[in-house]
Formats: structure tokens, sequence, C-alpha cells
């Protein structure tokens, strides 16, 4: 990993760019302290200790700006090297001066992500972790903030690793073996490698099932609205988003594009989808928006089916279940059937566990349906437990488990060592992925280009 | 000032708003090292000394970020109080978590200029300094920045401190006289006052004067350009700005609105406006855009007049600068006849030394007429004196300047004691005004209002 290293010092704005009270440029590398210290009117070569320094900065005789520098020592930096952290008066004209004397000293733009690199190549962070800096900067929910910051603390690759150092052990013994291969030796014990085998698959399973809910939560958690026309299905959206979002009108089959629109209830942010009404009919435009709607409902995690309070039946219901059960494809949507309209009524609908009452004209009912909603998404969120949410961990993972399970099939079937140290080999290839040990260039620039520039 | 010193607990983003690596939410007051305290994984309160603090800032059981926290103990921050700058991931969910988590802490949002009013509170800056804070915040050319930095660091007000301490006392000295006013006594020296008044007058006329300039600089120099119709005035402003900001058409009379737009040469910022051909016309749209050409004529610090450099005669250029003389009411404006299209014409124009000669089509002579703009702002604006650009010190100089004048009349006809100390303590409050000896709620407020939040 020595390779990646860098021997260049890269500075960057590291706040939201704009007009502030206060502006960071980040230094870092070799350079980064004396560059900084040839511009600043206090010494800092012979501060050694990380700390705060107030005075000017100057570029040559140009007084740039009074600051304060935060001067961090490598390796007790964010990046592992020298740090310098200018804190400036926040106008653009003045960050743009200091980045220009910067560029003008040798040092250069860094890239995108490119502090959080180098930090990973110093052993600050493993990659895993690496990446959870970028979720946490993007976290707009309560649990995907939580779930990054799990990740950065470590999550689950701690654990990995420490499996994988097992399976790396059990590798090299089976590969002694074949240097005796004429012998028929075995050094590695085969019951302890199934044992361990079946630990690491499960913990890998786990990991891989985690992620239908980790997705879905980094995303949000699609809910259609699906229902017959003119149940007020844009209405029940405007109640949820409390905001004019749908076009609302009383001719059926108003909503013709799907309507999406994020909001956070309880820390989970939800992903809302309006659909057209589900009839038959003569309209093209409208079918295909039919057809959509029901695209829509299978890929979603929860399907809200509304129904008229006062004028639907239990048979109805059944047969709505039985649609959904046969046109819905996936297989862990949940469905919620919901009477609308129940200002209207009196008459309730029959009695039936999973069915809602609200108005969605009046708002009456919709706090309760929120609640619904959380808790259906909570009871698949094991918040103490570890969740995968990077799509590249779940196909790191998922390649991971393949060939754990060719290794077990290949340990029943007492196939010889130098095949199970093939299957053994890919399986620590996959694993060694997701918190780095095992990089290539395109991987790492493929993860930090998705940073922002300053981090 | 006692009464402005805050028992209160500041916060605010005091980086620019939107997502970035880092951000910083300041707390400032008597409880902001505590509440922080209490929020942080490792005590403050044993850190006497100003200093940076690596660590996670929990909000109860609820981990929030880890974060950076630099303590500045009071009276050496920039508020003078105790003050936390904590830096965070740069999320917009985590700043917005921060926040609420401080304001359940019984710390309010802080007010837009509220940390800077707060330092001038607690005497770590005077009222034209925090001043120079926003302008310094808000500068976008070399020159305002230097401007700004320059008063920031004290400027004119040190001395004008110094020079109201000397009229104080010689006020008291005559308020004394006063009081023994049945004796006729003379504590205060005359002739002494005449000097000391002569001084500050010569001090305070000084900076009225600069305002013209300061002002100038502050806004961008404004720059119209004229011409007859067709001379190629929209396609100079083109050339000058570097883009295809007005448009350019072969039928004259095209631009009827006077167009406006900024550019730093050699950091000073010009304002250049385009304005309708001048010419007389029957097209009352187009006589309304002259008149108004006229009108930009007579604010602007420099008139650009185009002239075709192949046809204009020396009697037309004359005749050019006795209109410019009559219609054009701004003394300071300078003219400068510009001889567009030498691309086309091998004749030169009659020898003149005011004039340029520029095809604003190749771009011929652009730099030069840049440079020649340049040097006609630079030529008033003293860089090594003071310039005044803030409109409210304008003002009380102005006021403090007619309050000296008076004083010296009123010495030179020996007027009594009492009409001599009361154009003294007028002179005095005005003087008082821009340092802030002499502040009201008002004032106050409207200085800090047009802060951002955050300083």
């Amino acid at each position: 990993m020595n390779v990646l290293v860098a021997q260049d010092t890269i500075c960057a704005l590291s706040t939201a760019p704009g007009l502030g009270a206060i502006a960071i440029i980040r230094v870092s590398g070799p350079d980064a302290l004396d560059v900084v210290d040839s511009m600043f009117s206090k010494s800092l070569a012979n501060k050694t200790k990380n700390g705060l320094y107030y005075g000017d900065l100057n570029d040559g005789d140009n007084l740039l700006d009074e600051v304060v520098i935060s001067v961090f020592r490598g390796p007790h930096s964010y990046t592992g090297e020298n740090t310098a952290e200018i804190s400036c008066h926040g106008s653009p004209f003045i960050q743009q001066e200091i980045i220009k004397a910067l560029l003008d000293r040798d040092i250069r733009m860094a890239q995108p992500g490119e502090f959080t690199m180098r930090a990973f190549a110093n052993g600050k962070m493993d990659l895993s972790q690496a990446e959870a800096v970028a979720d946490l900067i993007a976290s707009e929910s309560a649990v995907s903030h939580d779930l990054a910051l799990k990740q950065l603390r470590g999550g689950f690759s701690d654990e990995l690793a420490s499996l994988r150092e097992k399976l790396i052990h059990f590798a090299s013994l089976i590969e002694l073996e074949l240097d005796f291969g004429e012998e028929d030796v075995e050094f590695a014990d085969r019951q302890d490698l199934k044992d361990l085998v079946d630990e690491i698959k499960g913990v890998v399973k786990g990991l891989v099932d985690s992620f239908a809910t980790g997705n879905v939560v980094k995303k949000g958690v699609p809910v259609a609205i699906l229902g017959a026309p003119n149940m007020g299905k844009s209405t029940l959206l405007n109640a949820l988003l409390n905001e004019e979002r749908a076009i609302v009108s009383e001719i059926a089959g108003t909503t013709r594009d799907t309507i999406e629109d994020t909001m956070s209830i309880d820390g989970i942010q939800f992903r809302f989808i309006d659909t057209a009404g589900i009839r038959e009919t003569d309209d093209t435009i409208e079918s295909i928006g039919i057809e959509r709607a029901w695209e829509k409902a299978s890929g979603a995690s929860i399907v809200i089916y509304l129904v008229d309070a006062s004028t639907t039946s239990e048979d109805e219901i059944n047969s709505i279940r039985s649609t959904f059960a046969e046109k819905a494809s996936n297989d862990d949507g949940t469905l919620l059937i919901v009477g609308n309209k129940s200002d209207l009524v009196k008459a309730q609908l029959p009695s039936n566990p999973a069915t809602l009452h609200v108005s969605a004209k009046t708002g009456a009912g919709i706090d309760q349906l929120k609640s619904t909603l959380v808790t259906h998404i909570q009871s698949g969120l094991n918040t103490d437990g570890t969740v995968v949410t990077n799509a590249r961990h779940y196909e790191a993972l998922s390649n991971a488990l393949t060939s754990l399970i060719d290794v077990r099939n290949g340990l029943d079937q007492d196939i010889t060592g130098d095949f199970l140290a093939i299957d053994i080999r890919k399986a620590l290839h996959h694993l060694g992925e997701i918190t780095g040990e095992i990089t290539t260039d395109d991987l790492l620039g493929n993860i930090f280009s998705r940073f922002c520039i300053g981090k």
C-alpha cells in the first residue's frame, strides 16, 4: 500500500463553497507546515504540539488575512500527515487568494476525497471507514447518519478482518500441505476449518441479508400509493408530505406521471410514489400510467392501497390482496390497505387488522399511518446489529459467500488441498476488498471520486 | 457600553451553508464551554489553554458526530467571551442536529453579526473595525479587500481616537471655565486649541475627501460607455468583459436599456455601463434611452466616448468635449475619447493625448484601454493613506468637519466659552460615532444586521 503514500502536498477549501463568516483551507502533506509557516507572522517550526495559532497570513509583502491556523502534526492528524487548517474570513475572494498563494508555493489542489484517501493510505482508517466518511457527509436522515457513523467507527470491518486473519492462517497451512503433495500430510484440521468457514459464512450471510434494509434506508424506503381512481391518492401524498406536491383534481386519471417525493419520519427517510389510478381504461396514456403503477408497486417496500372506507367490502379487499400477490413481484413488500375518506362516513370498513382509516382531506389518521410505516421498517432494521448500506460491500460479501459455500462443499466432498486453496483464496480476496486489504487503482479512484473536494 | 455585554450564550453555523467536508458551529457566551463540555467525550473543564480537542459529540446517548473542538477561553477569543468552535463533518443534517442539541441546552441562535457585536461590546475592536469585518467578508476585489483589512487593523480610528482625546481635554477645560463664568478665567489656551482644531480639521477633511474614491472602489468604479449609434459600444463592452453580455446588432439603437456589468482589472472593480446611442431621434423609447445615457455619464467616474477612428475630426472631438462638460455634471468625471474600428482604417485620428485607438472587434488596444482605466483610478487612490469607504463614516466625518469649522470660526470671532463648548461637543459626538464611543441601539442594530449569521 506504500505506493499510495503521497510525496506531495495538497490543499483545498474544506468548508462549503460560498460566503460565510469563516472558511477553512486545509493543507496536508510533507511541506504543509513549512509552507504555511513561511506565510505566517508567527513561527510554527517550534510548535511540536497540535494547537491553534492566531496571526497574519501573508503572500510576500501582501497581507492576505488575519487567520487562525490549526496545526496537526502527523500522525496525529486526519490524514496522518502534517496538516494545517487555515481558518480565514469567509469571503470567496480571500479563499481564492489564499489558495492561489499556496499553489504558487508548489502545493497542488486536492482531488475529491484525497485527504481521506491519504488517511486510508496512512492506515488511519480502512476502506469501509473511508467510504463511511462520504456516507456521513451525504446522510440526510437520522438512520442513515447512525449507520454511517457506526461504519466509520469500525462497524463490521473489525469482525471481518479478524475472521479473515483466521482464514489466512488455514490457507497457509493448506498451501503448506501442497508443498508436501506426495506425502499426503494434513496440517490443517478439516473439522476446525469447517467450523471456521461456517462461522464466517454465518457472519457474511447476515451482512448480505442486511443489505436489503440498508440499501432501502440509505436511498429512502420506497412507498407506493395505489388505488382506484378518485380514491384520493394525490391528496394522501400531500397530507403525508404536508405540501401541495401533486396536482389534485376531481377528474379521474389526473395523475399520469408517477410523482416521487421524500420525507423523514422518525429519522427514517421515506420515498413516496404517487401512481396513476388503477383501472381498466381505453385511454392509452393512462393505461401506460397504470402499468407503471404496478411496476412501482413491485419495487416498493410498502404498498399503500387506498380504498373507499364507506363502500369497500371484505371480498373486495381480499381481491386486492390476491391481485397484489400476483402483480407485485417483490416478496418482501408489505401491503397496507388504507380506507380513505373516513370523514365522509360513519360506517367503518369490516374489521381487518391490516386496515387503517384516514381522511387524507382532514388529516385524520395520518399520524397513525406514519407510525405504522415506521414500525414496518424498524422491525426489519436491527439498529444494534450491523447493516450493509454500500453496494460495493454487498457485491464483495455476496462473492465471498459464494466462495465460502464452495469451500464448505469442497470440505464435505473431501476434495484435494489445491482446489480448496483456490476457493479459500477467492473468499479471502473478496473479504479483503471490503476493508481495503485488496485494492486496485480503479477501485480507489472510483470510491474517492464520489467525495467532495476538501475531504 | 456595559449594557451590551451579553448574559446569554449564542450559537450559529459559521461556515457557508450547504454541503462541505467540514462545517463549523460557533458557540460563545458564559455557558459555551460548560455546555459543549457536557456533550463532549473528553473533559474540557481542566483545559485552561486555548487548544484543539478531538472526540465524540453526544446528545445524551445519541452520538452526533466525531468532531474537533477549538476551545478559546475569554478574553482570548474573537468575541472576548468563552468560545467553542465545533468542527464537524459538513453534512447539513449533522449541522442541524448539533445546533438543535445546543438549542435544547438553553443556547440561542445568534443574530446576524452578533459574535462581532460582542467583540465590540467586550472592547476587542472598535465600531469601525467591526464594520470592516463585514466589508472584508463582502470584498470582491484586491483593493476593497486591502482597504477593509487596513480598517480592521485600526485604520484611521486610532488616529481619530487620539485626536478626540485631546479635544475632550480642551472641552473639559472650557467647561471648567463656565463654572467660573463670572470670573472671566481662561484655562484653555486659545492658540493651542486653534492649532488642535486645525490639525483635526486637516485629518478629517482628508478622510472626507477620500470617500469619493473609497466609495467608488467599494462599489466598483462606474465607467459609462457613450457614443453615436453603431460606434460599437456593445462590442466594446463585450471585449472588456470577455463575454457576450450585450446584444450586438447592426441596427442602430439596439441597446435601449443601460446594461451594467462588473469586472476586476488589476484588483480594482469596474462597473461598466453600456448606454443607448446618443443622437437626435424621433423614436420616443430611444430618446428616453439617450437621456438615461447622459444621466449615467454624469454619475460615472470615467466616461468612454466612442468615435469612429477613421472619420472623426478634431473639431468634432472638441464639440464632444464641450457637450460632455455641459451635460455631465460630475466635476471629477474623466472623459476618455476612444477611436474605435481601428482595424478598418489606416488613417489615424488627429493627434490627441486623451485619445486611444482600439478595435472592439479584434480586441486590439483593449489591454491599453484597461491599463488607462486603472491608471486613472490609481492616481486618486493613495493606498498608503487611509481611505473612507463607509457611508456612515463619511456622514459622521462630514458632520464633525462642519462642527470643527464652527469651532474654528468661533475661536476667530472670540465667542464665549459656552457657545464654543456646544460646537466642540458636537464635533466630539460625531467623531465618537465612528469608533463607537457614541452609539445608539438603532445604530448598532443597523450596522450588525448587515452581517451574515455566524460572524
